[in-house]
């Protein structure tokens, strides 16, 4: 009982945390130069679409469990945990957008960095699924390291490939860029690791509480947390640029 | 039947205060210098996220009892008095942002200062909540006392730590300021003396009916009032600050 509460409370704290900062990154797109407003609108759009997944969580958290006088039982409906996965499908390459976008690098190569680090965003999330949804462990290790692999793609372009870029920024936001950075790499490596707990046989309600409230905690640090990162990046390099230019 | 109606009215004006303060204070934000716009459009999200909860509160008091021919009965819901811990987790250290904010202070001591207050703040919400739901006086008793530590610190703090940063304020606005740090203050003492309620004996309808009711009370002064207080400060600063370069 305590356990199903706590668990519905994280996801409502999900939802309040994504919705707030959904309001927070809008309202804030009017303090930021134009060439940054699309890195703090999809920073936005990534919370709103989040926001929505965890109302929808909510929701098929509450229709899966019925409560009769203090105890609990399912309801027969199972607790859909894909709304997960269509949400990671959507943000997750989003996510990485918004950092190119906020480096405002050249045309061109925001464009290879978009399509190629949100293609292997997308890949990776599609790749992981099967594995989700699949009855034995066998089918579900198979994906983790099918999906391992973009993931270790992303983090090395992140870690590697993008230290050229990171040292042509300002010296003011280089710390912030580098901190949101590390922040993707150390908030996603909670997903692959949560995604082997069935295998190693976590179960049952105590193995649940700490699956949902730790995506949750990873969603907020990986969605909000990040596009306040961004916004603060893009505050800092407005103003930098505003000065440089009068 | 008085009061299961008297809490579920109060429950219904936290969220009309709620919902209408958000709406003010974001209405309001075109009225105050750029500088000021992100503690204001801050107060009109704690008010947002208040209102949600609200929302929550009043769901989770309708699902808990059931209306036959003028009795009340509970439904085996339980009443989950920790949505309003969800609510606090976020918008108690927003609240301490909001002041800091509105104070205008430099970069390294505004993020400093939020960090610190608002790190203790969380501290204090994630410490009350295990004693909230415990099922002994003795762990109620303990969480409160831990919890008391951050507590104290903020309010030390801001009665003591904050009066250099107010005496360098514009002096227009030097006794608004000392108000809203005093109301925070004294707004706050009213919750942890609730938590102790069940402690000294203070159960059933009456106390049930004054904890709600003061929690929502306590809640409107500290989030509503406070945040009307913070639009106030930010529209006068603004005023003085455009006068003097004009």
């Amino acid at each position: 009982m305590g356990q199903y509460d706590f668990i519905a409370n994280a996801f409502s704290f999900g939802f309040a945390v994504m919705a707030a900062a959904t309001l927070f990154l809008w309202f804030s797109r009017s303090q930021v130069a134009p060439a940054y407003k699309m890195a703090v609108t999809i920073s936005g759009l990534v919370t709103a679409i989040a926001g929505y997944h965890y109302l929808q969580i909510m929701l098929s958290w509450d229709a899966a469990f019925s409560v009769t006088n203090g105890t609990i039982e399912t309801t027969g409906y199972a607790f859909n945990q894909a709304y997960r996965y269509v949400d990671w499908l959507l943000t997750v390459p989003l996510l990485l957008v918004e950092l190119i976008l906020v480096m405002r690098l050249s045309r061109s190569e925001t464009v290879s960095k978009s399509v190629t680090l949100g293609g292997a965003a997308a890949l990776m999330i599609i790749l992981g699924y099967p594995g989700e949804v699949a009855e034995g462990g066998a089918t579900r290790f198979l994906f983790w390291v099918l999906s391992m692999i973009p993931f270790i793609y992303i983090v090395y372009q992140l870690v590697v490939g993008l230290k050229g870029s990171i040292s042509k920024q300002p010296e003011n936001v280089r710390g912030l860029i580098n901190g949101a950075a590390t922040l993707v790499v150390v908030s996603w490596l909670f997903y692959p690791i949560v995604f082997l707990f069935p295998l190693i046989g976590l179960t049952g309600g105590a193995a649940i509480t700490a699956v949902e409230v730790g995506y949750t905690v990873a969603d907020i640090v990986a969605k909000a947390v990040f596009g306040i990162l961004i916004l603060m990046i893009a505050m800092r390099k407005s103003e930098a640029e505003g000065k440089a230019s009068a």
